[in-house]
């Protein structure tokens, strides 16, 4: 972390924004793949947030997503839509589908919809904190890159299926899952791998089969679902992640399990399939009623006895990420090294520098300097 | 297993509609619970049948559930619900609200409804099968009685609340996920106790919240989430046992979380909530490339190259539970000894025996002979 730099969201923003510009992208829609981007760094998920600029670069730069698409419903009833993503970006794609899935929820109380020819979309979480703000439960779910394998198997044959589930919770905030369906992110191994660390059993198997003890075999081989092997239950994971794929790709029409390229792969399109849904709680009972509940669940909760170890009190989903975003905004965000690195090599492409870079190790709030984006006022 | 007894299902299943008419259940509801009921033996799930019959009987014979219970829709949009069970057995209320939903996507693409007022109702598993006779994608959720601590909590907080999804899948037949939240069911901890073992690490802990080695201490425990420890993911089972909550007993306006009473318990009525949702892979582009798409997955999923140590191939969601239905429906259901002599108790109060056993060992089918239900022949 010695080596980490912090940023103010808005000059990450604009420099993702302006990357996005550059490389064709129309105005508003590159201000919204920012958003999307860029929420993930607030939350603190670095793994999906501006880190992945560099890819998103890489596929428009040569052609494998079209950055001027226009999703389009290309059927529809009442509460439910298939969107056509037009092969754009996922981060412009998947807010035009969420949109139409509130809003049928607003007219009929819920709404989903299925969207094939469409990449990878950014934190799950984005989707479902949208939905939230129109005071409804926000579901969302997407296919990816394979990466794990299925219980016995000893080849990656789904991705990290992710789901997202968020509701308001009253005084707690918001409530938001968003959780791949492998015990670990692949991004862990890398953490290990640099820590020297050895794995735990359940994390991943190496590329025989066998449980992987060392990041080497791990990234060689493939993740394993929650829940690990078949004495704990792996099955679950495993059936959860098949179960996403069911209602992403296989649902939509789109890509899915093995059949899914790389995600830094530039050989073809990623054709990902996604499911958006929105429930309105009002259609229930009233909003109210259905706040309330869920604020004393999670007073029950967060003030449940604790094991000896606990290092702190029982969380809720969402609630570190919440943490950690409000803490940015006060002091700017993270941005690792190699990362900071990355950025500033992609800005000098186009002779858009990437924030400078004031202060280089984190400080106290009050204290602290950011880096700057004069040249961001400009644009 | 030696001890166990095998019985043809239709007279497992008249036996139950017998006895929840004899307490009140109105003859057509009465033959649904027991259909309900009985899916679970028939599938392998036996502590959700007929061992549970026991307990439905306790709970309508002092009166704590309404034998002719009305449920009703007391909200709707043209794809939500919320149904009052009227507190009438989880049996029959859920199949009438699970219709409500494959109704309601039948008409605009998919429907989803929330009970309240209502009891335990079997297997998850039951009512997503139902839906995929309809050639619709069945997802249903229900909160049940607390057994499961959140990650770092030390009491229980939450039920295993399971979560149901199932699609028809070509020649694989039917892929049907039906699992708890937690790592495993508490009645895995019993079977521990009976063979003498040693529990394994993410399964439980104990009273005080270490972990549970013993069957004893986890019994006095509670049961961890999938996932286990917080190395393990602990709390991704966690969040998804919560977001079922969120969805089933918070939704629907029903108890939830630690407030609900034991599934044992005669102190009040259960007032559990539940979710059914059922999609129509038709309004996306057809039933039949949802199905060809899922067969070619599954096909792929099957065929993948395999661990060391792997007991077979790789299997998918629904695949050992079909298989176990398809040989009790030739060779009859297995009842274990202690349920079998539960349910002798149970039918001498009526004067209505339990079929009567003539082979106490499971043998091979075509020289298998099972019990009989003669007496059953003249209700």
């Amino acid at each position: 972390m010695s080596q980490a730099r912090t940023f103010p969201w808005p000059h990450l923003h604009e420099f993702c924004a302006r990357v996005f510009r550059h490389l064709g992208v129309p105005e508003a829609q590159a201000a919204l793949a920012a958003d999307v981007l860029s929420a993930a760094d607030r939350r603190g998920i670095d793994s999906h947030g501006v880190a992945r600029l560099r890819t998103y670069y890489d596929l428009l730069n040569i052609g494998r997503i079209n950055p001027r698409a226009r999703p389009r419903i290309v059927r529809e009833t009442a509460s439910t839509a298939t969107v056509d993503g037009d092969n754009g970006l996922g981060l412009v794609v998947g807010p035009w589908a969420n949109d139409v899935a509130m809003d049928k929820a607003a007219a009929v109380g819920t709404g989903w919809v299925s969207v094939c020819d469409t990449n990878h979309y950014g934190i799950a979480g984005y989707y479902v904190l949208k939905a939230v703000e129109r005071d409804m439960i926000g579901w969302s779910m997407t296919n990816t890159t394979r990466g794990v394998a299925p219980l016995w198997g000893a080849e990656r044959m789904l991705g990290t299926n992710p789901i997202a589930v968020a509701a308001r919770a009253g005084r707690f905030g918001i409530l938001c899952l968003d959780m791949a369906t492998s015990t670990i992110p692949r991004g862990r191994i890398e953490v290990a791998a640099r820590r020297g660390e050895v794995l735990l059993p359940g994390w991943a198997i190496g590329p025989e089969g066998s449980a992987a003890t060392t990041p080497e075999a791990a990234l060689a081989g493939s993740l394993q679902p929650l829940g690990g092997t078949e004495e704990t239950a792996g099955y679950k994971g495993y059936g959860l992640a098949l179960i996403v794929e069911v209602l992403t790709g296989i649902l939509a029409g789109a890509a899915f399990g093995p059949n899914i390229i790389g995600l830094f792969s530039t050989e073809g399109k990623s054709d990902l399939g996604q499911f958006f849904m929105a429930i309105d709680p009002g259609v229930v009972d009233g909003p109210a009623s259905f706040v309330n509940r869920l604020e004393k669940l999670i007073d029950q909760l967060t003030s449940a006895p604790l094991i000896p170890d606990a290092p702190g009190p029982v969380l809720y989903a969402g609630q570190p990420e919440a943490e950690r975003a409000a803490r940015q905004a006060r002091n700017g965000i993270v941005i690792d090294r190699e990362h900071h690195e990355s950025l500033i090599g992609l800005g000098e492409r186009y002779q858009l520098r990437f924030p400078r870079v004031r202060s280089l190790t984190r400080s106290r709030a009050g204290g602290r300097k950011t880096g700057d984006l004069r040249e961001g006022k400009s644009s």
